[in-house]
């Protein structure tokens, strides 16, 4: 089957064509973040990310609501995918258990700020049912993802991360490796290809660092509905200014679509 | 080992960077030849390529021996690759039987006209090994080349495909096909990294068409040492306007040595 696309209730993100461009947000403060929201937005990214993991009051839900309203207002129309991500797999070091990260994904889901939600797949199997329950009940997609920010697992693993991700009640599975060869940026486009084709959901991958630029450029080729691009501030290794990637992006679709 | 890059009596094209960028020449007259190597040479291509197929006087050996001269000089110093692409593997019908070719190679390698010969790896042995003697006598690389228009040949054809252009003596071994499938074109890119890897020679490869585009901007990150894009007009199935091209590239380089 043709790889899904990402759609924010019914309307698939940059007119269904792939790959999408997601910009993150990673401001420690509210006042920050729509200094910076503001900044990323008029850059037409298809998507932003709030890292919540970056967010300085992360411990204090009705700031943390504060600040998801306040870039809702901000984002002028641009989806926003909230994401908690966990230091284990390459976030930033917050004081919340799971537990109070769970209630503060329920709080911000009720806000009606937030488009998507990202839970990583290796989380507790009981926390995640319950965040999976929680974004359905608001129709919001849930990204499960899992992150390896060392190496690149074998190409059996990296299928088996986004098999495990459908299975577990994904509306999107997202892969993302650290890549020590070319070798490894191959095998992960691969895996992708062959996930995109073979999943009913939208798979998102990457390759990070320097090596594995081009799959933030070429990854929606091998349907990846979705790659990262810096606004203001990357997230995480080897993005790419979002411009460039736009522009790299915009090649391919004239190329292929003549 | 690192992927071998082209290099034109000792200098490296795109200063020893992958990919470089070789835009075709087809005119059919000496005088639109003309014009057209001043065009696209404007636009800064690492290379053109002489598709003498495309010269309606291919079988006047003084009248090809003119236009090189004068696509020598249109072209203000950028190298010259010579090539008569076979009908075979999707080159123009010419009058010319494979001795008369020879005669005609003898004449514009001695001419000093250009850099480079293109020679199809499945021409007679006898007579590729002419070629081969030719273009070592002048000191011009000798790309041993290989085209399936129709299919994308196994993995291990194709890796087999490289290592021959190795045995018959190729300075660059050329390999293209036509992809049925996005798995084909990952194929193509795999087979390019190992051999780039694992032959003391450059390679350069792309798959065509709208399907292979990716092959053509991300080709030199698996090791293609050459890619092909338009300047006035394209020579085979794909090719993208230069200047989409060299953006991409750009794009890709500012990435990876960031």
């Amino acid at each position: 089957m043709p790889p899904q696309t990402l759609s924010i209730r019914g309307t698939p993100l940059a007119g269904g064509r792939l790959p999408a461009v997601c910009a993150p947000l990673v401001a420690r403060t509210t006042a920050e973040l729509v200094t910076e929201t503001r900044a990323v937005a008029s850059k037409k990214p298809d998507l932003l990310e709030w890292r919540v993991d970056f967010f300085s009051a992360i411990s204090d839900t009705a700031q943390v609501l504060a600040a998801a309203a306040a870039i809702r207002d901000a984002a002028a129309g641009t989806p926003i995918l909230f994401t908690r991500r966990a230091q284990r797999e390459g976030g930033q070091p917050i004081a919340l258990d799971e537990p109070q990260v769970l209630a503060m994904y329920e709080a911000v889901i009720a806000s009606g700020c937030v488009d998507l939600v990202d839970y990583e797949m290796d989380n507790d199997a009981n926390l995640l049912a319950r965040v999976r329950e929680l974004a359905r009940a608001r129709k919001l997609p849930l990204v499960l993802s899992f992150h390896d920010f060392q190496r690149t697992p074998s190409t059996e693993q990296l299928s088996a991360r986004f098999a495990q991700a459908q299975s577990l009640g994904a509306d999107v599975a997202k892969v993302a490796v650290m890549p020590q060869s070319m070798d490894d940026v191959h095998r992960l486009l691969g895996a992708t290809l062959k996930a995109s084709e073979s999943l009913p959901i939208p798979v998102i991958s990457m390759a990070m660092g320097g090596l594995g630029a081009v799959s933030r450029v070429c990854g929606g080729v091998f349907g990846s509905a979705l790659t990262f691009a810096v606004g203001a501030a990357a997230s995480a290794p080897g993005q790419m200014p979002i411009e460039d990637v736009q522009a790299a992006i915009a090649v391919l679709r004239r190329a292929t679509s003549g």
